[in-house]
């Protein structure tokens, strides 16, 4: 199974709106005779390519799989029948597939007359798939908050340069970061301010992630480097916005505003997103919108690159996220730390260990404030402008 | 050696302005026979308490010590006479002794007739050292500026409030670090804000620091805790302040105003603490005074505790450091890393691989900015109040 699940994490970024799963089918004897993965929705599943390769020898052998086989019939056939027409016994899988569509596959085989057993290497096989699982759970994308800070907490000097802040190991760790998500998000303010590009680079075979920015009144420049074709892009605007000139450029979406009106609803807009597949998003910047998402419960990662770096003045990597007092600070738990040449990045999910993952506050959730203040702490690489007049 | 330097380390805050020391005392056949360790200023050194326990079977024996042996009559004799007297054959340390008082003990023993070598572990032996060598080779205090910070980098809420921000691991290591420092040092802003006591709690048989507040307009009460009598302490004024009413509680040094006459001169500050024996300075706020400090160059090592908290509002760690712009940041090089609790530790020193490290800077030392602006930053545990009126 540990061996299922390496081959499972190979998928990650590509198999959008399907999870990554991976298999491993023993003969008889228990030796290994085939090996999958997920490669991409629409292509075969874990299970096809592993018996494929298994040939005549999973007669009578076990499959390990990461992930529950789906009994549906979607771009491809059910896996289920596959693993029986294989003439496989036993069917050891690690997580229940938890999606309307395909769930069930265990009961089917058991119902074929196939051994099946699950749980084994749970938690491993759903730390892998946390992204899909949580998204499919709940209907709504998995969503990434990462930044860039020095160790005081700023993302850009004084005068607002801040190429670099952070290593080049660690800009490089951000487009594999990239490459993993189905989108990557930034607010209008970065969008005017660093006029990023948002594309995967560096990573040889990358799938593209939808780049998406939050522009409630369509301020985005028909020419901002976001919109040049390499990868997909969506902008997404108030429903009432004047959006003519930019829908000549762009893909554009009407959305509702917010409460106070200054920005989109966030769950409107994370539902959009799912709807175009989209399971994990990246958020990028910059502080306004990270703080909007903070505030609503919308954040289920959080990935910081902190570089040894002081400045004593400069932007915040994250504004206002509704906390006034020490009592409602946003307390999380790390969950990695690693290094990266000179940087530290450390990952942490809401909630403490004694306290609940607030993501139940995600049902009230809330708005992003995408206004001019959301500027210049974009901390993607290329989005920095050394000198901006 | 290795565990020469193990003992030294059982010395650390206790022997200022000595050095840690440890010493081994092996028998001619190689055995351990003796152990020990400087303990305090004014007691044996570490040669003389291993040498005890080693008795007659010194003779003809090995001794190995962290540091090049004081050839100095001070409060004890020298320590080259006394491995002599001992009728120890061959001395190995790892560190020559840079002190002009008890340098030169390694000729001295060669010219008695003993084999001696240097440069064993000397790396390990000097590191174990550190604050004592760069204070001694330099005349002036080694400083550590140690903050507490949320992942964002802010050290309260925006209400003030800040109780607590890191764990109870976390703070019980601010007190593990003020027990190893000779002085602890915070601005009148916090004095004011806060009114710490900085004294060391829950370390049993803890050499207590001196407690330094900067206080350029004499503005700390007479009744602050910090003034309690626990401990001593100090509080530096300017040579024009009037400190007529903290003079009757408190031990009061006056010192040169800065260049812009807002605070005192940093370096006239560290070589008054010198001369004061404190080899090693614990920096505990608030955010302009370490600003001022590391304008100066004057940091030796940075210790950040970081929470993982987000707040997104709030004063941040770290004030003013004279830094505008990117090119210009301060940049460190992470020695160490260390989970507290649910915190992470930092232990970082200024300069980068490829870059030189600023002790020169500390030629043209500067000034303390010692402001109102100073203020509720402080993060020692006993520092902060809940809510301030």
């Amino acid at each position: 199974m540990r061996r299922a699940v390496a081959l499972a994490a190979r998928g990650l970024g590509s198999t959008s709106p399907n999870p990554v799963v991976g298999c491993v089918v023993l003969d008889r004897a228990g030796g290994t005779v085939g090996e999958g993965w997920h490669q991409r929705a629409g292509g075969p599943h874990a299970e096809v390519h592993a018996l494929a390769e298994a040939g005549d020898d999973a007669r009578g052998g076990t499959a390990v799989v990461t992930l529950e086989p789906c009994s549906h019939t979607g771009r491809t056939g059910p896996c289920t029948q596959a693993l029986v027409d294989a003439g496989i016994a036993r069917v050891v899988y690690a997580v229940p597939d938890p999606s309307p569509a395909a769930r069930g596959g265990g009961d089917t085989l058991a119902a074929a007359g196939l051994d099946t057993a699950s749980g084994l290497l749970a938690a491993e096989a759903a730390a892998g798939n946390a992204a899909w699982l949580t998204a499919v759970r709940r209907g709504l994308p998995y969503v990434t908050w990462k930044y860039a800070a020095t160790l005081d907490g700023r993302s850009a000097a004084a005068d607002g340069t801040s190429r670099w802040i952070t290593s080049e190991e660690s800009r490089a760790d951000v487009h594999r970061l990239r490459a993993e998500s189905d989108a990557v998000l930034v607010g209008s303010g970065t969008q005017l301010a660093d006029d990023p590009h948002l594309a995967v680079r560096g990573i040889e075979g990358a799938t593209q992630p939808l780049r998406v920015v939050l522009d409630t009144e369509a301020r985005t420049a028909p020419t901002a480097r976001v919109l040049d074709g390499a990868a997909p892009a969506l902008v997404a605007v108030a429903e009432d916005a004047d959006a003519t000139r930019l829908a000549a450029a762009a893909e554009v979406v009407r959305l509702p505003r917010d409460g106070d009106g200054r920005g989109l609803e966030l769950t409107a807009l994370l539902r959009e997103l799912y709807a175009r597949d989209v399971r994990s998003v990246l958020l990028e910047g910059g502080p306004a919108l990270a703080g909007a998402f903070l505030a609503a419960g919308a954040v289920d990662r959080v990935i910081g690159y902190l570089a040894p770096v002081l400045l004593g003045a400069g932007p915040a990597a994250l504004g206002d996220a509704g906390i006034s007092t020490i009592a409602a600070a946003l307390r999380l738990t790390v969950t990695e730390t690693a290094r990266l040449g000179p940087d530290l990045r450390l990952t942490a999910v809401p909630g403490t260990a004694s306290g609940a993952p607030p993501v139940a506050a995600r049902e009230a959730a809330g708005t992003a404030a995408d206004t001019a203040a959301d500027t210049a702490t974009e901390a993607a690489p290329e989005a920095r402008k050394e000198n901006r007049p």
